[in-house]
């Protein structure tokens, strides 16, 4: 006799950690919720999966749906499932996360009723978030910390031309810590990543900064095969 | 007006995916499932979450039920989403990690009729999986491969006190390619996180090997903090 799995009243969601980097500050895409009994609060742009749609797909609608932003390269980071974590019931969510240039996207524009508004929000400043989203946002950004370390994030947040101190301000901010000029700039040439540009800062009034742009295959080469290359 | 949550009839479960290294073989951890439509065939430790338990406690609790190993060091690696990948309905699967020194594990004692044996299968040779479950073998078993260059998880599957032959055989294993003795040797050692020790490798007819301890806190300080040390 074939047997038929135990079936719960379960609900499965998605929660978007949306990093984005501008003029030197590093944000989070938040929502403000327009639904009772969440009015007001702030929270991740995230909702319930549908039963015919795969996380992966589910994330990318919810995203566009809650903040207008569509085709995010977002990845899963963990998946969160506290028994109390939602007052609605028993909710798993899953949480996917994406890195990006703030200054390349589009205007937020919600469509769903449930997001009355979307923002980009200093990351230093965080407001009070709804249910374990403040949970959902550290775990993330802990692992993107522990990921500045062995993979190129830093360069999906910054333009593709940059200068030396954009990138040093977009370390310390991820950090949370104030890094010395002179030995990050060492090390970071050091690494042999960075390609000079000939093309310097424009529109500043002191002098212009040296450009700098990302060289992946180097870094490829660096980091991803550092103890098992040949 | 309260909006309540629309509420699907859908299931969570584990996959649990545990690594072990023994006499030279990598292995993962299989079992044979004893209950119908799905008898005899192989699977990962898994099953359906309670309601009222925690993702990570039933973890746990299944894979103690369905293998008779508890309290071992596993973590989230992936969830697993698909519409279709299972035939019983729509379920969604928190994929777990660990991995283990087989030697320092009990016995495989299944409790729950479900697994009818769990045994050490070596990963070289892995059979037809039940489900999606090859997937989950090859996305879990990718990530410790690109694990390997910074975290320190080969020294989870070595005895305390090892040989360099054996840490060779263990990193060709996960990379499923053949290392340079001379090239591999050189390099491991110049890390400096491993310590060599006065005592010799035992019981051996030939030439007894060097034994070797890893020190954590020398490859912490050379791989966590790679580029944002000060």
């Amino acid at each position: 006799m074939e047997e038929k799995l135990p079936v719960f009243e379960s609900i499965f969601s998605i929660d978007c950690l949306i990093f984005g980097f501008e003029a030197g500050v590093l944000k989070i895409l938040l929502i403000e919720r327009g639904d009772e009994p969440f009015k007001d609060w702030f929270a991740l742009p995230g909702y319930i999966v549908k039963q015919d749609e795969s996380l992966d797909d589910a994330a990318d609608r919810i995203l566009y749906e809650l903040t207008g932003l569509r085709d995010l390269p977002m990845k899963q980071f963990h998946t969160f499932g506290e028994v109390n974590r939602h007052p609605q019931g028993r909710v798993i969510t899953v949480g996917y996360y994406a890195l990006i240039r703030v200054n390349s996207q589009k205007e937020l524009r919600p469509t769903a009723h449930l997001a009355r508004k979307a923002i980009w929000h200093p990351v230093s400043d965080l407001p009070k978030l709804a249910f374990d989203h403040t949970d959902i946002f550290n775990k993330g950004f802990a692992k993107i910390r522990r990921r500045l370390n062995h993979q190129p994030i830093a360069f999906d947040l910054l333009p593709e031309k940059f200068t030396l101190t954009q990138l040093q301000g977009l370390y310390e901010a991820i950090l949370d810590k104030k890094l010395d000029k002179r030995n990050f700039r060492k090390k970071m040439l050091s690494y042999g990543f960075l390609k000079e540009l000939v093309e310097k800062q424009k529109g500043v009034s002191y002098r212009a900064a040296k450009l700098y742009k990302f060289d992946k295959r180097k870094y490829a080469k660096i980091f991803q095969n550092e103890l098992t290359a040949e």
